[in-house]
């Protein structure tokens, strides 16, 4: 497969998971797209045990926002993660070694296009919907870009349509406690100890940015943890730091730090007018998509702004827009827990679309 | 000297400067308080270089906010620090060697008993001011705790009355980037190869929540650094990487690892209504002291509201309060940068306190 990079990779692998039926004429499905720490698992909905809960669990599934009793849910691990797509961990087959930084950076676009494949292997015409959060979002608006044909709605959702400087320093923050981990050695390091420590230190950055002021003081205020009064040392005192130390500590079980790197290059090159000059020209085939924007007030990570001038440039090309800005004191996590604002908003939506497109389901 | 953990500590140095003049009365004595990563070198107003700028440089000299024709400025080193103050690098006289962690954890209202000390060496009997932001704010506030007979005017700037958890995690997260690196050692660091890298990472994240997403804008936007469309690798693509990665560095040249340590740490301990039940038992014996609260509209590290909470419990206490909320849009930075506004404001105000309280110059 062509790259942005100007590079080829090949083969490639994509894990993906689905939920509910596709119908005989495969119009009722839905392509969701995850965020930096996601994967194809987007839903328990299937599974016999709950052991291992979805991350949009809440949200798909019989009678959610993307109710599987109607439509068919796919879901991806994007290109260049960890989770089972072909990405810096996955073997070069021509070296039967790990990529590691060998493997070609690869962009939003570069993810798009490898879904595309999975669609067309699906035997998909057009999408029904698709539907993310986050650097999802930004995959469901390079989708409306790069094949507009192919998508009838389309749910950007707590994203932008351009990574913000200040997206771009907290990703770089995240690498540079990469690299700093002696165990990262230039990407090598999967014959040997994982640099666990710099990424747990990227993933609690990353944590902080995720909740909002408000969010924190309801979730966690100054309580201390497991003491009456302050320790004076450097264990931990304080409910919050225990949390970021768990957190941080967990996603190294579960995450590459080499994918960290590749994922968070692509969210900071995403600029959805590269290579269109500006935002109104990018968006020029887009006009008979409709589109759901949703933003949250509390989330400072991606302000609503940035989806207000979204909104702007869609009804600009003639799109059919909604927008809506979610009263929540979340942050930028709130596109995983306004579950019950989002399931009314984004089930009307779909009904909506179904029968002003004359969707036969 | 005791210390709020029950530890005893000494001897203790503090570094110190001053500007201006004492007058014959000592009624003149502006004492400034510094920032985490600030030193006692405020001021480069009376060297005959410029090449070592002070870090509040416009704002103290004559005819400055801090007018040093008229007052005599005083700035110390915090106790904890790095920069001639006893901190965990000094040599500890018992073993001769660096504290590391061995030094006692440290709190804003011991960093102020210290100051205490300063001032009654000097001889001055009252301050007639005691000014700071971030966290030279809250040794304004502890020092109007603590002796109020001591402090005729109290301006805290862009701070709070308690560190909130937000600023924990940060905090923490810088803490952590230090523990991650094995340079590091458990603090034991002074015979070899120091944490620069873990340093330099809380440094970075650091950087990011002293500006604002519109600086980083109108600073970086998505300009790219010295070349002329994206690398496609992991070299630095973008101005704010740069930027981050040169300031993170830079800063490993001046600062001490462990002092990043505890000086953190005595933020996050942080809570003016520690060991009084509530804010306003707090500041009861305060109500004499004649405050000026500032904050700035987009400093989101420490947000109006926590300036507009303090001035509720200052206006309840019967203090004589003025509280400004300046419009600007550099963030927390912003009591660095706003030198207009921040000069007539507080060259007023002083000029009120001197001819309400009758001091004479």
């Amino acid at each position: 497969m062509p790259l942005d990079s100007g590079e080829e990779l090949g083969p490639i692998q994509l894990a993906y998971e689905t939920y509910g039926q596709l119908n005989s004429e495969k119009s009722n499905a839905i392509l969701i797209s995850h965020a930096l720490s996601g994967d194809a698992h987007a839903s328990s909905c299937q599974s016999q045990t709950t052991e291992n809960p979805g991350w949009w669990d809440d949200c798909i599934g019989p009678g959610r926002a993307f109710a599987t009793d109607k439509y068919f849910v796919i879901c991806s691990n994007v290109l260049g993660g960890c989770r089972g797509s072909t990405g810096p961990s996955s073997i070069n087959l021509r070296t039967n070694k790990p990529y590691g930084l060998s493997f070609p950076v690869v962009t939003i676009s570069d993810m798009v296009r490898a879904q595309r494949h999975l669609i067309d292997y699906l035997g998909i015409d057009t999408l029904l919907a698709i539907a993310g959060g986050s650097m999802g979002g930004m995959q469901v608006l390079q989708w409306t870009v790069s094949y507009p044909e192919r998508v009838y709605s389309a749910l950007p959702i707590a994203t932008t349509a351009r990574h913000s400087p200040m997206l771009i320093a907290f990703s770089e923050v995240g690498r540079q406690a990469i690299y700093a981990d002696p165990n990262w050695n230039g990407g090598d390091y999967y014959d040997g100890p994982r640099p666990n420590a710099g990424l747990a230190v990227a993933r609690m950055v990353g944590h902080i940015t995720y909740l909002s002021e408000t969010s924190m003081h309801q979730k966690f205020g100054r309580r201390l943890r497991k003491r009456e009064r302050f320790g004076y040392d450097f264990d931990t005192d304080f409910e919050i730091e225990s949390y970021l130390r768990y957190r941080g500590n967990k996603f190294t079980e579960r995450f590459d730090a080499n994918s960290y790197l590749y994922v968070t290059k692509a969210m900071d090159y995403f600029d959805i007018s590269n290579g269109h000059g500006d935002l109104v020209t990018a968006f020029a085939k887009s006009a008979d998509i409709t589109y759901l924007v949703v933003s949250f007030t509390s989330d400072w990570l991606y302000p609503t702004y940035h989806s207000k001038e979204l909104v702007g440039v869609l009804t600009a090309v003639g799109a059919d827009v909604s927008y809506c800005n979610v009263q929540s004191s979340w942050g930028h996590d709130a596109f995983l827990l306004e579950v019950e604002t989002m399931t009314s908003m984004i089930s009307n939506f779909l009904d909506r679309v179904v029968k002003e497109k004359g969707i036969r389901l």
